[in-house]
């Protein structure tokens, strides 16, 4: 059973231990692949507008997202989020949990829509995850990111709609 | 004869002049349209890896742009520009001057590509001159941007790769 709720403080050992290692990659996100701790809880817990953390039953911590609105002022009604799977829990349909999860959060919010702003398009699984739970490719920027070992690949920007009645 | 120059902390009156109506304009910036001064510097000169001024003769202030990386790491090698003009100044290719200027700036400063995130879809002026410039609408996100006097409106993602041979 996974629950997905809200992160605190005292979570943060736990979810630094699983973002980590995807910000050292460098494969799947744009950030800085020696980020350090500080700035990764800045990017990742205080910037955006909410963070969450899915556990299983005994409260061990699996994985976790962020949300926040994707452009301030005129665009701030689309939100953007970013999620990781704990590298030992992968394949156990969590990052579906937190992003069904993220999108009933974003509705409750208020947000109409959201938008993936840099899905890297060698992350074939997270892509057709997305489509899968109703994300379109909504534009392709070339040679976007710097893969470690593919060189510069594209990025895909996906988005959705949001309204009661498209939930999973 | 417009001249681009790097913006110096004494220009900011005259640039907070020329930015601070488009911003509470709301028309094609996302930024809060009630934005403070000290948000507006921050967004504008703090932020951003470079400001510039487009001034005449007299090095009066006729437009400003600001340039940074896009995203972080994996992805700092596309930047971002925004650009303002006057006014009092437009229709006199004071845009033009200030992105085919920006253009050089990013390949001096190592960049592969310029990207904008949220080319609203009714400035139709900035999206023809974009074109006319280079760039290609790489993706259409829909509603993204809710513009105060006709809702919610499509907003463009616009991409132009940078070589020498590629500048005005």
């Amino acid at each position: 059973m996974i629950k997905v709720r809200l992160f605190e403080d005292k979570d943060w050992p736990a979810v630094w231990h699983i973002v980590e290692p995807v910000f050292r990659a460098g494969e799947t996100y744009a950030f800085s692949r020696d980020i350090s701790e500080e700035d990764a809880y800045k990017a990742w817990v205080s910037i955006p507008k909410a963070t969450y953390v899915a556990v299983d039953q005994d409260d061990v911590i699996l994985g976790t997202y962020y949300i926040k609105p994707n452009q301030p002022g005129q665009g701030d009604h689309i939100c953007n989020c970013g999620y990781i799977v704990a590298e030992s829990a992968r394949g156990r349909g969590i990052a579906s949990a937190m992003c069904e999860q993220s999108q009933r959060q974003a509705i409750a919010q208020g947000f109409r829509a959201m938008q993936y702003n840099l899905v890297v398009s060698t992350n074939s699984g997270a892509v057709r995850l997305w489509k899968k739970l109703g994300f379109a490719v909504v534009g392709t920027i070339p040679e976007a990111f710097r893969h470690p070992t593919h060189g510069y690949v594209d990025a895909f920007v996906m988005y959705k709609r949001l309204t009661g009645e498209s939930l999973p």
